[in-house]
């Protein structure tokens, strides 16, 4: 057991500055990409514009999208007809409940596929871009959720019962705040232009504004000190 | 912690005479039933008539199916062109290695979707038909695996960690060998006859009789004493 990969690895790439960030970390640690995202008619099927974009400047060597449709199981702002909540202007998550923009199961759902292709791929390493510090409370973005699916992962499939790989499920961007997250990501040499995170665009195609994912993004760039080259274009327009 | 829920269960149901008896045992046990398919473009979709028909037999109140193509992710038989193996007589699978109809972490697949229902319909029960005694020898069946999944699943969901609901995995099948399967799912009032098991049906619709899937059927009809009603029907035609 432990044996090391040959240095490839599955990426989830949702299409955001997290998972854009994360995919530029992969790309410097010198792994061979293979991103993953997914079509789940969610109501911001625009981020796999952005998606394609991203994994097309990072020099992944396979983008695939895999199609189902998560409206049939509902639920959630994002899958159902449910009303994206807007705010104000504050963005104040403390003790507030797990917000109606969770989508049941959904990060489980994408390191199984992440998992099926890692087998297939050979590759021992998942990274996943989910932050336990500026984000919306979701539970399958926890520490302890990640470390039970690396566990887990480890018994399910043919390669680490045999012993030819093990699988480590990896989230770099866990303990950073948003700023850190995106000047991590310039760093890098991330276009965040490209990058998609409104949950609920208009009919102008424009971000809304204010949306918690739109908002997290607003407090990131604001305090990496960075203005947004997204709305930049958009108001450019 | 460890409320019971409202006795909803999620069986997945894949259209073979396990999952046809592991339906009818939560039926017994009272539970009130959400079947769960997968049309994933395996080779044999042929069965997925058959989790229709059981579905209906069984009296669910929704039978789902989800669609994708595992033929993007490849690594099987039953998802990629590879043959898929067949014995001239006998299953002697004792120290065999996983044989290539495993498909890469299809089980967590499935059962990751059977979460994300659970969690939206407030089904604290997930029922596989997985077993470890007549089997491949599949990771994924192992009692092991299926309690790591257990763990990660209460992790993983926003009702898990609010503390409404806990989630058990339940495979009742586990420690039965197939005679052992197929004389209970009788008793319960399954007509095997609406069920598929091979893997590799021939251009004519009939069962192959010489996968694995095949082999293990008729060993367990053979050691229920009784005869398969599906190639009675399809010897009648």
């Amino acid at each position: 057991m432990n044996q090391t990969d040959d240095r490839k690895a599955v990426v989830l790439l949702s299409g955001g500055v997290d998972s854009a960030t994360t995919l530029a970390i992969a790309r410097a640690e010198g792994f061979r990409l293979y991103a993953l995202s997914f079509d789940y008619h969610q109501r911001h099927r625009r981020e796999l514009e952005s998606a394609s974009i991203i994994a097309s400047a990072l020099g992944v060597i396979k983008h695939l999208v895999i199609t189902f449709d998560l409206r049939e199981i509902g639920g959630s702002a994002l899958t159902a007809e449910i009303e994206v909540p807007k705010r104000k202007r504050k963005l104040e998550v403390k003790n507030e409940p797990i917000p109606v923009t969770y989508v049941p199961a959904r990060n489980t759902i994408f390191l199984s596929f992440a998992l099926s292709w890692a087998e297939v791929l050979g590759a021992g390493t998942i990274f996943i871009g989910a932050n336990a510090v500026d984000y919306s409370g979701y539970p399958d973005c926890r520490p302890e959720y990640l470390k039970a699916f690396e566990a887990m992962a480890n018994l399910a499939t043919r390669v680490s019962v045999e012993g030819k790989l093990r699988f480590a499920i990896r989230a770099p961007l866990l303990a950073m705040t948003k700023g850190e997250i995106l000047r991590k990501g310039m760093e890098l040499g991330c276009d965040f232009s490209s990058t998609w995170s409104c949950y609920d665009p208009g009919p102008d195609g424009k971000p809304c504004g204010k949306c918690d994912s739109c908002l997290y993004r607003a407090k990131g760039f604001k305090e990496a000190g960075i203005r947004d080259p997204l709305l930049q274009f958009h108001r450019g327009k």
